[in-house]
């Protein structure tokens, strides 16, 4: 039975409000819910193994071409998939950070090495840089950061990827969560895609548009041969026709995303305020979810009082007091608060 | 770009009656599609990573403890999990199969192995023990056969578990079609299961449900660190919450499951004898499709009446003129074997 190390666990957690997940606060398009059934009429088929459609979408959304699109049953596949087409033996992860590198990077036997940050103020720094002298095949960042919502600052980035292409360092970036900063466009490594074949970005439609429980991600990468390689590692109908279709769908939601940006950034200035003013220790967030310190038991006190947070106590590098919510509609964050309140040592 | 080398491409091939994919065929059920719809109103949420209420629907439908069910994206993901989780380093593979067995095998660089049944009427027969003396450390088979039909002698079949079973070599059977033969129970290894932990059965909706789209498979093991294993080389979430959810529905089609294997069985003999009757050489398939070998442009001239068939000429062991046609309902299979017919050297 698989152990649940993320937040999302509703099923564990019947009825609670979820702020261990961390979606769109707008929920998912009706236009993406419509598509994925109408899909339905198809389920006797198998999925386009090319996933043509979608990647066409892709192709104009993204504004790359198609050939360096892939896409996958989630974001996560993507990360085994790329994993077990390199099959790295040294790889650089920074700690804290989403767990799935590290946990498909030891799938493969790899020997993991981890920039903490912790001691950084969660920060990626020149010190990072001094790691990749140690030469591994593969380094991952998470941009903005899961669970800090940190974001790399653009000339270390940059000075970043430089090295890892200098040296044939693999570099994966997910950039899931960009989708809900102000300024993308300063962050995304996308301007550098095309010259540099030692570069992956990972995206998801997962968080964008609130799609979860359909499993939709896509990769970017001007490697061709690696991009094969993932294709050989995984089977050829790893998008379901539910997901390619509401996909394809998503992407024409444009007012939807701007507009899921927009009460992101209202909402997070205010509960950021609102959090530390409460007593609680409150990380400088850019995300839609916010990174905390506060007493131990606040997870199970908030489960008593109807919400879910996410506790970080298991991430490499963190130990218990620290915390992640998500950042949702203004009612809902209201929710929240109230019950972060109630516990005795906040106020 | 993946090249298709499977049947069901569809979308390449828009607007013809397919019998190059074999499902049910009765067609979805409609709960199947209800249950998926309804799901789609949580799919802001992760899916269940623990597949919890699918996973004890299965023990209940296979009568098997939930403990030795694994569930994954379409029973091709399991193939790809079981062979990262192996890695085997030699397996045995009959030819001709299907092709995701090797693809996987190949993926971890596997020295694979064919047993040759092209040239013992596709067949396995006690050849195949003898193959099993060089100790592969993992062997596929597929019960009925893709894409001959063939069902493997039960005695044959024993003695190959237990030999697999004594050297420690694990077996992997591939059961997804025998949910359309009369005698199931004959044939089925299930009961082998919770004494030989050499032994792994896989399962699909996609056939007994023809819901191909939505990616839903399991397998069978009692072999609790194999599947553990399985679980450390995936992604924690690649089972969709609407593959989850008609999947629990599926289950309870029980007079369904019977009627299609009905319908199975007397389109099977009538298409194997006018398709005979025609000039074409059938081989005596026991599941819902049809091996047979026929004039080496027949997919291009069905193409041209509107049908689309499997060549398996992409098969390793086969060469051109062998084809694969499902068993659909009668009427559609009137169709196809108008459309036969046409082509100026049948009858």
């Amino acid at each position: 039975m698989k152990e649940q190390v993320h937040g999302g666990d509703i099923y564990r957690h019947p009825g609670m409000l979820d702020f261990s997940s961390n979606m769109n606060p707008l929920g998912t398009p009706s236009s993406v819910t419509e598509a994925a059934v109408k899909s339905l009429e198809q389920i006797s088929h198998y999925p386009d193994i090319q996933c043509a459609a979608l990647t066409e979408a892709l192709a104009d959304y993204e504004q790359v071409p198609r050939e360096q699109i892939i896409c996958g049953n989630g974001a996560a596949d993507l990360i085994f998939s790329l994993v077990q087409a390199v099959r790295p033996k040294k790889a650089l992860v920074q700690a804290p950070t989403f767990a799935e590198y590290a946990q498909a990077l030891e799938s493969v036997g790899a020997a993991v090495s981890y920039y903490d940050s912790a001691c950084r103020d969660f920060r990626i720094d020149r010190g990072y840089l001094e790691m990749l002298e140690e030469s591994p095949d593969m380094a991952f960042l998470c941009n903005p950061n899961n669970p800090t919502g940190f974001l790399i600052e653009p000339k270390v980035l940059g000075e970043i990827a430089e090295a890892c292409e200098d040296r044939g360092i693999l570099l994966v970036v997910d950039e899931c969560f960009q989708d809900f900063i102000p300024d993308e466009e300063k962050h995304t490594l996308k301007p550098r895609l095309a010259r540099n074949p030692c570069l992956f970005l990972l995206k998801a439609f997962t968080k964008r548009y609130a799609m979860a429980g359909l499993r939709l991600g896509y990769g970017l990468c001007s490697n061709k041969g690696l991009l094969e390689k993932m294709g050989r590692v995984t089977q050829p109908w790893n998008v379901s026709i539910p997901a390619q279709a509401a996909g394809v769908a998503a992407l024409k939601e444009r007012a939807y995303v701007r507009e899921g940006r927009r009460v992101v950034a209202e909402e997070l200035s205010l509960m950021k305020q609102e959090m530390a003013a409460a007593g609680l220790q409150v990380y400088d967030s850019q995300a839609n979810y916010i990174f905390f310190r506060g007493p131990v038991d606040l997870r199970e006190h908030c489960l008593k009082q109807g919400v879910l947070i996410r506790s970080c106590s298991n991430y490499p590098g963190l130990d218990s007091g620290y915390f992640r919510v998500a950042v949702r509609r203004h009612e809902e964050n209201q929710v929240l608060l109230r019950a972060l309140r109630l516990h005795p040592n906040l106020k």
